[in-house]
């Protein structure tokens, strides 16, 4: 049928690469997760990238079916990563001319037998609510991000789980966001200004928190060129002063024994899991440092 | 070696449930995702989950095969799921005495197949910086979302890929994190407040941007309980006020057409991808209603 396929939706436009779909009965996060996490192992091959989520019925199904087929009649078969759970749709699914990789059933398989038990009919709504309490646990770990981002608010300091301190643009606040949302911890950020390393203290709001401290560095050409796209030629974001206050920076943690990373080169899932395992480290009474065992992440148990 | 398992950690104290390992050689986040993702499909059964990120030489896999030994000589043997690529790690982590769910290698060999290719022996990055233009779009989505937060600031609003407006404490701060943390859109966000509801109309500020609205509600019970954390005995939280806001904010989306859902029965996650698929029908030249493609989430190819 014209116009159903991307091909022929597309006119005369060519794909971009070779055609990948997310298929999910459910949010699709999972599906597209692990999905491009296998895709980044051909970065020869450029891919082009489509995500069906909340396909749960047979009809939903036979769309994106019509769909891959259309792709398939003008092209390379395209490859489906999936999720889905529910055997009517999967039955479905299976017909597409599509290089299908079936994310979660074979490891079922393998899961049903060594726990000794099938896998619940129910649809494993991973990235619903699930686990009520410790959702909204995350909801007010992102409430309390917003409150004590830059060092807003003094109230409820004492109730941080992790306090981020650097000086400005070096990645606090999506770092702070990123641990909140994802594992619902309370985090706290506070700037460092000239003042602080004058004084050489920390600012007097966090100085009682000290053990919760984490420190960012970063780059001094990289933090000019943010700072230069807020406030372009300004002394804020010379390259001098950047030298500066991230020198004074570095020194102000080894001082007081904050521990703290380089921004520059670790993305905020990074660097959220290095503050994690600090965390779970500094709180375990288990004093060998060579053992990185820690809480579940994002929680005991499964459900989150 | 006394205090090295888990189990002589703890002590007397017996596992909680089965333990499961995530073991990555990179930030662990996959193997979470997909982990827990398989283990909620059985809702019967406690697990006990840890996190092993990081796990990148011979050493540090000495270690997670001992720990995990060290729990199957005490109880049941441990389940291990991993997405560690490097073979000279993979072939410690293979000696474990425990249930392996191998979450990429099967799945990339399938890929190498379809593809006539073989997976790049660079370690899959995919949780890294990645593409750098698109890790910075979502950085600088993070510092949008929260400039234009709860409508502190009217400038830039013309940039919103969409505004997302609800009574007080729907919802919107977190969906709109979420969207910017995970899929670099720049999201603000509105407060609408009895004003609005009197003059039947949306506030000034965003009446121009009517497209690009996404509301929320939420059910005056949840709304309620919700607003006494806040401000308790308050008019603003009494079931009157809550039910009162909620029926004439659900009275302008309608009447203005914007989209909307209620965040008491979705989690963030959730929302952020109808928010998606919203958009993506909208900005879709396309009008075929029933076609859902769009753009791969969180873009086009796999490098992110």
């Amino acid at each position: 049928m014209p116009g159903e396929s991307p091909e022929a939706e597309r006119g005369s436009t060519p794909a971009r690469g070779r055609l990948a779909y997310f298929v999910s009965d459910s949010t699709g996060i999972t599906a597209e997760t692990l999905g491009n996490a296998l895709l980044i192992n051909f970065p020869a091959i450029s891919f082009e990238t489509y995500s069906f989520p909340f396909v749960d019925t047979v009809d939903e199904a036979e769309l994106v079916v019509r769909e891959m087929d259309g792709a398939a009649d003008v092209g390379e078969p395209p490859l489906m990563f999936t999720t889905v759970k529910v055997p009517a749709v999967r039955a479905v699914l299976a017909r597409a001319r599509a290089v299908t990789v079936d994310l979660l059933s074979g490891h079922l398989g393998l899961l049903e037998e060594a726990l000794g038990t099938t896998a619940s009919e129910q649809l494993g709504q991973y990235h619903g609510v699930g686990d009520v309490e410790r959702y909204f646990g995350r909801m007010r770990a992102v409430e309390y991000a917003l409150e004590h981002d830059d060092g807003q608010s003094m109230r409820g300091l004492d109730a941080a789980d992790v306090i981020i301190v650097a000086p400005s643009r070096c990645g606090k606040t999506p770092t702070t966001m990123y641990l909140a949302l994802q594992y619902g911890l309370r985090v706290a950020n506070y700037p460092l200004i000239d003042d602080d390393f004058e004084r050489e203290a920390l600012p007097s709001p966090i100085a009682p928190y000290l053990k919760r401290c984490f420190g960012l560095t970063t780059n001094p050409l990289r933090l000019s060129q943010v700072r230069h796209e807020r406030r372009p030629s300004s002394r804020y974001a010379s390259l001098e002063q950047c030298t500066y206050e991230l020198r004074r920076a570095e020194e102000l943690y080894a001082r007081f024994g904050i521990p703290y990373m380089n921004s520059a080169t670790k993305s905020v899932e990074e660097m959220s899991v290095v503050i994690l395992q600090t965390i779970r480290d500094r709180d375990t009474t288990h004093r060998d440092k060579r053992k990185r065992t820690h809480e579940g992440v994002p929680g005991e148990g499964a459900r989150i």
